[in-house]
């Protein structure tokens, strides 16, 4: 089992030198973590597809739940420690990493930037401590990469909302306690209800009537995680289910920024895994008399893929340093997840192909971080979105409508 | 489902101009045959990781097994019918491609080149009707990029030849009436015991003592197709198990020669279902107010998996052309192998990420093509094997071992 | 010198066979001549930006000139010789090729198809021998990718036209003795005098008043080539300059087919330079006690220069085929022109860099020539419109405006 | 003229933030002399192969030559500072840039860290004012890659040393009052004559008898650089002209790390400039009735430079503190070497593209800085090696003999 061996992800830049003890501390804790409750099961989980729900509660130890947040229970990690854990946790598995996402980056921080008192009080500290799920619903089947154009509706009645629409690749949603609902308001006063002006933030508790998430099946990427449909059909929910300071597709789009931090970070996780992976196969793998490592085209796969791992973590420190000074833009943000998982994707698939005919099967772990990968090149904005959000900054011309 | 939209190949040079009447009914045969009965199935074989070898008898039909053999019951295809046969079985799915070539290209091109006729006449006509199945033991735990190097030994006896030694990724092997297996053999004059000269090659059939076959699992790559191990210990087998024509290491090579150019043209087909699966989302996908297609990034990436295609399927063409004059070596078809093949994992990984968030799902055909020839790049020599062939040939300088 | 060695351009396909015994002397004719006059002395006009416009009437022996046409005392070359000539030309240099391409492809084919009997009488004759020089006047300062939206006009008066307007990297303008000039004619019934529709063609020739060509200088690519600018002030020609056939945007449109067909041949022969100079330099160079070519890194470069030039060579021999068969669409040449001048510039770029320091001095040819195959990157339709032109064939959307 | 636009080289990820005021006028200092001094005439210069060496005395104010040295006049800046000065002149051109670090990085190193206290009082001053020119040579014709294997010899005699061979590739040589040249000792205790470890280096003044060295002419790349051969023909120097604590191979690669870390820092600026080309050329250049910069396909051209441009500050950036702390290893050095050469080659290619026909021209700057960028590819450890250096430390095993 590859997992045996002792797992030295690369810092030839040594980036290990900017960590505080704390720093080293919290991460080593996440990381045993992983390799005593993960590790040793996730080939299973994914065959299956599976996913250990359970253990939320252990990696809300970590702060992985909401961790940038201060107050309301929620760990308050610096920029530079929430994204250690979510490198840790991606390193496990992509799918434990997107439950910190879907929980923390977008629910709870939805709840915290645009909830009222009672909202943050009532959910935060018991989101935090992984006692109570949330999840996200932004997309919809025909709105992707364009959310603006959602067509979910929230109509006002007398005893508050009524919510109509779908919504797709809404992790966790058949087993949130809470769902935060993205809809367009009509009637806003001056907003037209088809305008993005018009989106508001709902919170949508289990067991409302109307509300039918669903198990997505059959996927070939994040398969030990779970992903769902929601359907909202007519469904009723009190005037306090408003997140009050949700105004527009900007509040989301806020949300997202938090989710795509973590992503720039998560992915080092999953792309150092990889590369030690094959770092290690080929120094023990003999051909020809001679350990793989010694050939020159198999160095040469080595370094490039340590160069470009180097140059996705100084992006990713960069970033935490831009935060921790609170002015991290989201195209600094988009530029970063766009960069860091297209490299963690290829350092995958070049450990793949290093490791030959055993990089097909599940007990080792580099194809199905490649899987995963794919999902997260998809997801929170597509490769292509991304280059074009960059774009749209460096010229000051949107091209995203082409 | 993807499926029920007519499937529309690029041909943008015109090949099939190149074919006859013949040639385009044996074509339209298997495409029919596959898409009423692999592809409504195929996503759910994948998802529970089953083979349907039971469709070894209506794939023979079309001349899968052994096509390219005159004689023996076999179909006699010429190398262009048979290419299209390998091209259409492989845009099912690599697993049912992976099935004809090694019955047909590998165990039964190694009975016909170097059995006796009392061989050839056992197995052939069955095999060549899929009533009987082989497989071929070449590729040992160790011994993968360097066959040379094997340590399966066949001692000689008083009642023939006693195997033992370990063959790993053999095909078919659990259900396999006969295994070719290729063995060092102590004792031959004037030869040395561990040298690739000493290599012979024997039919074992199911069920002799000390042959051992086993099932490969939770493999994320030709879920739908039968992988194992084989352990032989101690198995004895006859004077005329031995294939008499069979001397040295070049022997199973050839045989792999045949198993390449199969592979150079399955993957088209591959690569052809990536394709059309992702231009076709493009022309229905709506974002933005407009199909998909008509982004600049999207044609781009379209246009570059036509071009790279089109050119996979012109060497393809060149391939069938020299090898019925007679005169394909073996590195033309190494480089065609090798392009090919990275070709059609390009062009899936490019289709899978145009498919978007559904992309992911397994009623989808782009992430299975794409997975599956990530078995496909490793098999049959490795890409990197296959530039040092290529390597070797333009300086006159092996540099397989550094 | 790196010309003393004798030239082996690779022919991994055997595309050789396909040519016939007359092929080949023509081929090797130009071969000779190029290795004669020319090789010798390319570096020093190259540092010299000079152009040896007087080698015009021998290249002309080959057909070199409008050799695709017959009669009218053209060649009449088969569409595969025309390509070997262009190919053996630009093993040359570009600016050799581009002269064939400006004076045949283009000048000569727009007076074929569109000129009058008298036209042709007149000119293509002593064009075919070289003795007479033309030019194209299509693209403009502002108007590059755009010809569509070109100013220059024909205003009609007593005497014929008044031509006014700016053409850009006009090829041989200032040693033409007739300029096809392409112009929007005012007042043509029916026809908006801003439309593509109202696009004309018409013969100016040398020492007309308002026509006055200025040579480009300080060129870093092709510089032993003549590129040039036309200023065209109220240049009146008779009415007889009008190219009678010729009808709106698509009558230089299809002149340009023909240019880029010889493009996509001629890029072939600067590979195939590019290629034996470095692999006849990792043979002789020594590093670390052995020839570059030993070394695993330098053999894969040698091997995907090797295999994507095969692919090149079989896009062009198709459309060769294709064209003799009288069906190879302007989407197809596209396609071929794109792809090969790709393929071309990388091979060259690969081939500077195995060079190492000797790469960088004018007497080795890969530098030049990829530097030359810049300016064939850009001419003729852009890479990226090439994109787009595919990419509206698979589609059915234009994309040009985005 | 490009230049007369304003400069602004993308700073994506804020690193400005790092600079101290005094960094930042250091900065505007070298960037003003250079748009004001080089850039008018650089065009000029490049296409008549000529360098404006007086220009040296200028640079030498900015802390040019051997600014990372504390003492002997030097400037004592800072590693960052250091590289920021480096990076301004690299903008200008790489011919510029080499001039230091031929000057500074390696002579003035070399004397100051292996001279003696009279060959550091004598020289280094002197040099730092740019008053006195150095070179260094160490390359070979035959020994580029493996200075290892060099053949130059110093013979010890009764009047000190003769030494005898041939140099390449040695920047300034026929201009420089000082040679640093390295030889190998016949005779030295214990230390085989042909071993590296018989290395030495050796301070040869201009005009000695036996020291010949010639301009190297038609160059494609860096035409605005003196590049020269030497030739040692039994050139005597006394025992003082002995580096005495050199030692070895090692002793000259230790020069080369402190010119790789300037050429990390240099190519960002010549990147810099070609993005910034590209950019401001795409906002100004209309096609289609939109500005180039409003298509998809030039925005993920511009999003792509930008971002690879952004990692290779970072890897400048981050080396400079680890310079600052003391522990920059040469492997880091390598690596940011290898890695921001190669970044800026492709974003020079890029640029020259986006540029379209105009970016042949001498008077834009891309194309010229893609040419310059492929000796800098080559030269202090081509691509390749840097590749193989990271590869050893990686796994532990060199692999450059194969």
């Amino acid at each position: 089992m590859s997992v045996a061996t002792v797992f030295e992800p690369p810092d030839l830049f040594q980036l290990d030198d900017l960590l505080t003890a704390e720093d080293r501390a919290l991460r080593q804790r996440v990381r045993t973590w992983v390799e005593t409750n993960y590790l040793p099961h996730i080939a299973e989980w994914n065959e299956r597809a599976e996913f250990p729900l359970q253990l939320a509660l252990q990696i809300a130890q970590f702060g992985a739940f909401g961790g940038n947040i201060t107050g309301y229970g929620c760990a308050g990690l610096s920029p530079l420690q929430y994204g250690l854990v979510m490198q840790e946790l991606e390193r496990a598995d992509t799918g434990l990493r997107t439950l910190a996402s879907v929980q923390g980056a977008l629910a709870m921080n939805a709840i915290h930037m645009f909830g009222s008192d009672d909202q943050k009080e009532r959910w935060l500290p018991a989101m935090a401590r992984g006692e109570k799920l949330g999840c996200f619903g932004l997309t919809e089947p025909d709105f992707g990469s364009n959310p603006a154009g959602m067509t979910t509706t929230a109509t006002l009645t007398e005893r508050g909302y009524a919510l109509t629409g779908r919504k797709l690749w809404i992790g966790l949603a058949t087993h949130a306690d809470v769902a935060v609902i993205w809809a367009k308001v009509a009637g806003l006063p001056g907003i037209d209800s088809s305008s993005p002006q018009a989106i508001r933030g709902f919170l949508v508790e289990r067991g409302t009537p109307g509300f039918h998430p669903t198990l997505i099946e059959q996927k070939l990427s994040m398969r030990a995680a779970l992903t769902c449909r929601i359907e909202l059909a007519d469904c009723h929910v009190p005037p306090e289910a408003l997140l009050p300071a949700s105004k527009g597709l900007k509040s989301p789009l806020l949300c997202l920024n938090h989710a795509r931090y973590g992503i720039a970070w998560g992915v080092l996780g999953a792309a150092a895994a990889c590369y030690d992976e094959a770092r290690q196969h080929a120094l023990r793998r003999i051909q020809f008399g001679r350990p793989l490592a010694a050939f020159q085209l198999v160095q040469r796969k080595l370094a490039l893929m340590a160069t470009e791992l180097t140059k996705a973590q100084l992006l990713a420190f960069r970033l935490a340093q831009l935060k921790a000074h609170g002015h991290a833009t989201h195209v600094q943000i988009s530029m970063a997840k766009r960069n860091n998982v297209e490299t963690a994707l290829e350092i995958a698939r070049t450990a793949r192909e290093l490791l030959g005919g055993i990089g097909i099967l599940g007990e080792h772990q580099s194809f199905r971080h490649m899987n995963n990968l794919e999902s997260v090149k998809t997801y929170e904005g597509t490769d292509d979105m991304h280059l074009l959000i960059l774009g749209e900054h460096l010229t000051g011309i949107p091209a995203f409508a082409g």
